[in-house]
């Protein structure tokens, strides 16, 4: 039986055909259409039917969607979703019954936490934290083997790490995803500096290379709140592993080295008998929405 | 089979008779031996010999153990256990050796977690937090129907709530037990009062019935912790139900309604599409620790 893997992304739909091993076979991508509800299930079917007409085993399909937001997977509905008109459809019985296949929905930080599991960073861990760092600061939990998926997904980045500290989107102060996201990163950087203006983590990562004491200043500043934040989720869920994901981790062992040192820093021993799970790169990458919706089914 | 809870506290040892519907119908409760493993090992073996003696069912016993320390739990084995010299220790095949029985171990805030779930506020919920409010900042986690615990138990207490904050017992600072545990909210008494010296909450809360304004600013800055506390709990783990055990439960409505109505007030409607999680006292109380170690086997 095919199983195809739908990354609902905000600006783009992609959708591929995923193999017992994590291959993606097939792939299709267009524009995510925002005019409604509609159009978004009659994209998803095209795909499907696409990647369908082009597959040797053409039917019958099970499709997984990776929604950026929050969903009900129980029930396959969508309960919030900023930016794409999809609240309350319930999108899982919506798609199964335009393409007679069988749909599970679930929120991409959780797909991209299977994801690592099922093909990735992960495999064969119980329990897993992953952290996306990003725009915003998105992140998954498995616990014994199961994602932690209730009604509603885990929203790490809306824990409080610094109270009544800078607004957040969710209308809190002080949220994690002001801190540790990629975004607070280059905010951090712009404050430090007095001659340039970062827009993007490499041009960052390429200061701090270049010895850059400004970048330095605040890259330190940053690390500090990511350290504690990953401290605070191996406290709470006593992870095997805990993976980062996003596209500043490229930067490779310029994030990861420095920001293992203040761990084990900021820890100062109080993980007491147990030793720190390794700290690594998430591998999925930009295919992590697409594996990990399809992962759903494996 | 006898199932025997045994409730191992740095005072007192209590073990008890556990039937089916939760209720004990045997007890006996001697004061902890301190001077090593050995001793609380035939401590703990007394104890089931005299249930055993006493039960019409008297072999084969089933005994759980609840540890007010980290406990690696698949391997029967205490990782650390300030207070009581046990660190280290493959406690549940030592005494199971002793006995002849099976014998489970678990952190004392994951057992009461497991005993609200199976004879106390929250029967058959899946998604469940607890946080017992004391001297210090308990708390247990199930997670789709399983208990949050793989190597070391989850550990709320120390998860960051004011970064840079005061200092607490685990070499952090800022921990949420130095904000939220009810030895906090009387330190917070004793600052705001001009002439009170709180030993205990109930003597708060007396204050605050005589609406002493003093004893109400304290009262109303703990809120504010405890309530961000829930609330980045259910953010985490989205449980059906919020569960506060500890002395501090008995005040009833004087905590929980301004309670409810400060986490109503801090959401602001950050939870979105999802209704609040009920916030109830745990039933279980005194007998947790032994109801919860029972519970392992149920």
């Amino acid at each position: 039986m095919g199983t195809i893997g739908i990354d609902l992304g905000g600006t783009t739909l992609s959708a591929g055909l995923v193999s017992q091993s994590g291959d993606i076979t097939l792939r299709y991508t267009v524009d995510t259409d925002h005019s409604g509800a509609d159009a978004i299930i009659e994209q998803i079917c095209q795909l499907v039917r696409r990647i369908r007409g082009q597959s040797e085993q053409n039917t019958p399909t099970q499709v997984g969607i990776a929604i950026p937001g929050w969903v009900d997977s129980r029930r396959g509905r969508v309960v919030t979703c900023p930016n794409i008109p999809l609240q309350g459809v319930s999108l899982a019985s919506e798609v199964s019954s335009a393409l007679g296949c069988k749909v599970l929905l679930e929120n991409d930080a959780n797909c991209a936490t299977l994801g690592e599991q099922k093909f990735g960073a992960a495999k064969d861990c119980q329990n897993l934290i992953l952290l996306t760092l990003g725009t915003g600061l998105g992140g998954g939990a498995m616990v014994n083997g199961q994602l932690l998926s209730g009604v509603g997904s885990t929203e790490f980045g809306h824990i409080l790490l610094v109270r009544g500290g800078l607004p957040c989107g969710c209308g809190r102060h002080g949220c994690r995803e002001v801190y540790c996201s990629t975004t607070a990163l280059l905010r951090m950087a712009n404050e430090h500096s007095s001659q340039h203006h970062y827009r993007r983590a490499k041009e960052l990562f390429a200061a701090l290379a270049a010895g850059d004491a400004e970048a330095q200043a605040a890259f330190s500043e940053y690390l500090g709140y990511l350290a504690d934040t990953i401290i605070d989720l191996i406290t709470a869920f006593r992870p095997e592993k805990v993976l980062l994901g996003g596209g500043i981790t490229g930067a490779g062992d310029a994030l990861f080295l420095p920001l293992r040192a203040e761990v084990d820093k900021l820890c100062q021993g109080y993980i007491g008998g147990f030793d720190l799970p390794p700290i690594l790169p998430a591998q999925n990458g930009n295919d992590a929405g697409i594996l990990g919706a399809a992962a759903l089914f494996f």
